[in-house]
């Protein structure tokens, strides 16, 4: 059941620079671990050290290291995305399933295609619509008048509440929740009303949602996702935010009510973004940094703080409670000087 | 099924200022997509631009925008919380059930009232008690001797574990986990032993619990969330925390161990607090803080780190690590000036 | 069906140092809320002030505070950890149950022991192994090949995906998500790419995972958590992290892909670990500090940012944004007053 290494570069566009057209790739792992008939990839400078002496009988990598190469070289230009396609042709695929466990329960008007699989528990309700090739795995709950587009995926246990639009080839991982009611409070005399959540979810085509991520409804339109949007695990996604296209984010991300979010932009693990304002497009984040106005100009942005030795951390830090003051002292310092120079430069 | 704005007006405690009393009113709407038979707000300054050119029926605003109001104007002090009552008496009401599935796992000895919901899968264990009105849509988990308050509503695959008291009118949403085992761990030659964890968890009637939000139970005592308190999504809520009623609290925020939070509180997302502390009562915290002392004084506190671009951050960190440093310098360069000024004095 | 206290001194190597050898105990509480019958322990100098007072039959403490109890004192040098071994031997065992639930759904050929229970809508994948005396609350999900070793405890909605190892006498809270891909993406001309995430997860024995907590499944090779580790709840940990033996992290902390952390590590709430770097053993990372290289020196921590009132932080932060600036300017300043103390000193 190998792949050839032919088959591989014309299926990937890669250049099979030397080793056998025929030989037969049957996993991949990684430059350490590899034997034979395995394929491997460099993407990442600090492995090279292994290159020389693995064994896997191919190695995905870019032109520059073609040299070193003790296997056949599958080159690319983008090795790592060159590896992800191979991996997908070798990887055994998740198994595909159609029909409708016994132990379901579906309303009497939701839509099932045939090619879709519902799977041990899943709940179906009013009006919901489950496209062709759909895959839901246990569990999982599908809210009234939802509808999961073509060929997505919802592993174990993912809530969809009511009133969300799935697109096709999205993945969403456990535990995750679409559709939830945002946290829309007024306050009244001290106590909290709270505001009727009455938009949806529109996720596009595409889109992967981690395991336990939540993303809630619109208060009154739409919470929306674009295409190719990928969330990691234990995100927060707010009421009304918009995500735009192939934009990345990773893990522990809060994203506060309304706020709007660019395209192509990464947002590091455990960042915040603070409602009502918007990122441009091709903005990076770096982890555990917090947004507090919008950013117009693409870009690096950071205030994640790095750790110290708590030693020297906490003398630190008390130097920054006084922080105000020293910057006083400085600007009071210079005047002094300035005065003396000036005194005795007359 | 339209309401009359007399209605929403004698309702609310609004005064219709201008407008047919008969207007019949179908939906809520923003101030830009509103349309004829909408009704929407203005409670927030920075969408008054659109307030000329709306096309709603009617627009529930204070007084000072009355005279601007292109429609009919229902007045009020407190816009928002107007526009709360009038969307929750127009918006379609979430579906009200009783009854029992026939896919739902009852214990022999559990009792649910003959006015609640329990929906397919949800399984409820001895002695657990359901009040009337309650509703538990499907996948619901209710532990041993838990009780669920009349009315409150338990979104799909809530978890609320053993001994554990949930008032009336709680709003949970889906994946929240209420009453697992607090952190409690006892160290013994470098290996961890579990310290039992025997309290339980009472929440107050009115309160609301956000998506995958969890809340351990108490080592001895109880966690304790007072009435009306609001915990949106993703909040970890540790085993003996106390919190006072009306507080809100933000996404992602994590509540470490006997952390006690006073009376109408606000939390911003992503904030921090320490175990064994106290909040006072109206305390707001801003978004991404680490509380490490009890607050005592009423007032807001910060320590969220607003994002610079990444060059100038990385100058900045570069000198905070030096920041004891620079300080001392700064001080000897005062002593000195003192020095030559009282040395010039003589 | 009380313990003596002869017997508790015998159980747990602690002391009787004054009271009745035959004194039953029949519960656990606070020194502040305990009564006959009650035990007590003092593991905190904080609760010393409730000694004196305390109605508790006995009181578990260390030496030094032998001679204030005014109950039976049972004396250990580590009274947490006798506390902990003591509640183990009074509070009432969790059920342990046997069998299989009708309504739970099991593939053919997985295999489950007859001693192990699996809860009512539980789904069990083809291949997966459960282990003697394994406890599955209901709704659990245990992918195709899975293993749960013995004696082993998932609280409800817990899912395990495929091809993860669970070792023996592990705890997982309700609504933990194990093996989920991790979040590997290969950019190629602006759209992400999946990596297939082909690696499992290894757990060890004794472990704990906390509720909502999210464990990736490795890219290659696989994530692996060592004998002894505690989680808290609402922690991710990404793909191929490797956590030493007994380390404990607290809640709401994020890790990233590849990151190694060593053995008898503590890490506080909210921190995030920055992905393949490594931190040796021994090491305390204290609340919400962010972690951006390798630590390799055993040590505290720190770079969370204690909170100050907002008017005091704000004027801080202000400066913090000159800071660089500001060196600089002490800089000259020095520079200058070197060149004015030399011309002096001519």
């Amino acid at each position: 059941m190998g792949i050839t290494l032919a088959r591989l570069a014309e299926q990937t566009g890669a250049e099979l620079h030397q080793g056998e057209p025929d030989c037969e790739i049957n996993a991949v792992a990684t430059l350490q671990n590899a034997g034979a008939g395995d394929i491997s990839f460099l993407a990442n400078k600090g492995y090279r050290k292994y290159l020389s002496r693995t064994r896997a009988s191919a190695v995905i990598l870019a032109p520059e290291y073609a040299q070193e190469c003790p296997a056949a070289a599958l080159v690319s230009d983008n090795p790592y995305a060159t590896y992800a396609r191979v991996a997908s042709l070798i990887a055994p695929r998740p198994p595909q399933q159609a029909g409708v466990h016994a132990s379901a329960s579906l309303a009497a008007d939701c839509t099932v295609d045939a090619s879709a699989w519902v799977g041990p528990h899943c709940i179906i309700e009013s009006g919901a619509v489950i496209h062709p090739g759909v895959q839901l795995a246990g569990g999982c709950f599908i809210g009234a008048g939802s509808v999961i587009g073509a060929h997505s995926r919802l592993s174990a246990n993912v809530v969809v509440c009511h009133g969300v639009q799935v697109g096709e080839r999205v993945n969403i991982y456990p535990g995750a929740v679409i559709g939830s009611d945002g946290f829309g409070l007024a306050n009244e005399d001290g106590r909290w009303l709270n505001v009727p959540q009455l938009g949806g979810v529109r996720i596009g085509n595409d889109v992967e949602v981690g395991a336990n991520t939540t993303i809630d409804r619109g208060a009154l339109d739409d919470t929306v996702l674009e295409e190719g949007v990928r969330l990691d695990n234990q995100i927060q996604v707010a009421h009304n935010v918009h995500i735009g296209a192939h934009t990345a984010i990773a893990g522990c991300v809060g994203i506060s009510g309304s706020a709007s979010i660019g395209r192509h932009c990464m947002i590091g693990g455990g960042a915040g973004i603070v409602g009502h304002l918007e990122i441009t497009d091709n903005v990076t984040i770096t982890g555990m940094t917090l947004v507090t106005k919008s950013i117009t100009e693409p870009g690096v942005y950071s205030s994640g703080v790095p750790a110290q030795d708590n030693d020297s951390w906490n003398r630190n830090y008390a130097r920054f409670r006084q922080l105000d003051r020293i910057a006083r002292k400085v600007q009071a310092l210079e005047r002094h000087m300035d005065t003396t120079s000036a005194r005795k430069n007359k």
